[in-house]
């Protein structure tokens, strides 16, 4: 898991060389389709990419876009209209049954079909009419990293190819990327501050939202820790009541509207008897938390995963836990 | 919170009563429409109620359906093409600021926009182009119950007078809904064995999915538990290596193809070193779980919130809290 996290920035830079003539292609493809609504399927940290997918889409591209619930095709056995909707599908290994199952539906339905993946030969891969290699390299640790910055980074090159970008604000992502990894400190002493916690709260809004649910997986992953997730807005509607009890609140807010929009939940939080770090802006980070190079909101999600995903490897080392042999899971998870 | 429970069988059986009429003309002018894709809006219970209609109207319409994201419009500007799209926006309360620009924005955009509320005079109400009152009559306590299964009911009776039904599978769900809130024993065990746990997962597939959100998301209000609620499938993909350490699982499975598909999850579940309560069919349910009535499965998540309802109030009372006054919420959340 280490090592993943380490490969990232070296990654990113591979894939900003290689992979923006095979992206650019597949969003000529869907330019010409004009799809007025997005259908995405995915599960697990590949869901929280699509999630940000979701962002993308509708912010840049000002289409409506939909997660799918596979399983009310792949169990109740709905067969929904599906013309003018473009599905996409995104999984690593692009072999969990009902991510096939609902994108082979979906395309006998008269959706387009794009799997994105880090399995070009996978069943998912070869069902879809389009696919895009995310060109992570083999991923072994059981606790996805990198294939999930490849799949944001993927997804943020198709979605800017598609609106007839250069994808000139990625440009330099690969030297902040390295940055950010370069400085632990922070995060070594976050890891320290948590150790003997056993409940967290990640939180965030708009782009950062993906950010906070994919951080509260890898914490529950690694090092078993009762991590919840929830929008800024969200957090106000209830969850809020338990946050005495929970020792830790993680809160996203990056340079940007996602960050000015949690300033308020940030005022609600300081007020309660909580301790919390902030990840993004330095004047909002401050000592204990962890500030972040700014990039263009839209690639920030990329950048503020990546201490997080160290945390979660410190973490649970820090409390005797083996990162790379999480209990009770296997690399490849088969639901139908 | 413990009246407002209790009121549910005589709402119901008034819902039933009274609202068709109303909800059939407002299904008419959806189906004149025609809408392609549905796009709901909501937040806190109110979203589990939408994640419910979100599974009806995929699985017995064959629409595609997106849950929104209102930052996306509220706060980022999104101004999306929502022509041939019903927008659907459920809210106790209707006034929660984020919910009305969404709509406003949506109506703006070509959408056909309608307002699921309790409060027929509120902005959500009188900005949308139609509007069912879901007639739960005044909620007072701050944790939603009464108000939710009035949601529910009404999604219920717009989807199936949108396809043309008459609501024959609804007819004695009054009388259900009071057998399940009679039979209080087995909650009363559940909440005995709960009552010094810290940490529980709730999981459910298909129409049981919002079920386990607005479960845990009571179990947080009440009793501040971190109570975390993932669908089967994603359960098993990276939670599951947490569960261990969580003390307890709360596992819908009710009659029906979501308890079918759970079956697998069931089995896992009872391989860990968890304590494991099943809610729903008889079989399943044990000594130890909870038993319902069974029911056309469309309409379980009517009947399976109702003995989690009193169990997040009876835990709330054996840990010491009050269930009327849950700590930092009031009972109208203003998000932007």
């Amino acid at each position: 898991m280490a090592g993943e996290i380490a490969e990232q920035p070296a990654m990113l830079e591979r894939i900003l060389r290689d992979q923006p003539a095979a992206i650019h292609e597949v969003a000529q493809v869907i330019r010409k389709a004009q799809p007025r609504f997005v259908v995405l399927a995915a599960r697990g940290t590949s869901d929280h990419a699509a999630l940000y997918a979701k962002y993308l889409i509708e912010i840049l591209l000002g289409l409506p876009v939909g997660l799918a619930s596979p399983s009310t095709m792949t169990q109740y056995g709905s067969r929904p209209d599906l013309r003018d909707v473009l599905m996409i599908a995104v999984s690593q290994s692009g072999s969990s049954p009902d991510l096939v199952g609902s994108l082979t539906t979906a395309r006998e339905c008269g959706a387009l079909t794009l799997a994105v993946t880090n399995a070009p030969a996978s069943s998912l891969a070869t069902s879809a009419e389009l696919h895009i290699d995310v060109q992570a390299g083999p991923e072994l640790a059981v606790a996805a990293t990198k294939s999930y910055t490849a799949e944001l980074l993927s997804l943020y090159l198709l979605v800017d190819a598609w609106r007839g970008g250069n994808a000139a604000a990625a440009g330099d992502l690969a030297e902040t990327a390295a940055a950010t990894l370069a400085d632990t400190v922070p995060v070594e002493r976050l890891a320290e501050r948590l150790r003997g916690v056993e409940r967290m709260v990640v939180t965030g809004r708009g782009y950062s939202f993906p950010s906070a649910l994919e951080t509260a997986l890898k914490l529950m992953e690694t090092s078993y820790v009762a991590a919840q997730a929830f929008s800024g807005a969200d957090l106000m509607h209830g969850p809020m009541a338990m946050l005495q009890e929970s020792s830790a609140v993680l809160a996203f807010a990056s340079v940007g509207v996602g960050g000015q929009a949690m300033l308020p939940v940030l005022d609600r939080l300081r007020e309660l008897d909580t301790s919390l770090a902030v990840i993004g802006e330095p004047a909002l980070a401050g000592e204990s938390g962890v500030a972040l190079p700014t990039v263009d909101e839209a690639l920030s999600p990329l950048l503020e995963i990546i201490p997080m995903q160290l945390l979660a490897h410190r973490l649970a080392v820090a409390r005797g836990y083996d990162p790379d042999q999480p209990r009770g899971l296997r690399k490849v998870t088969q639901t139908s």
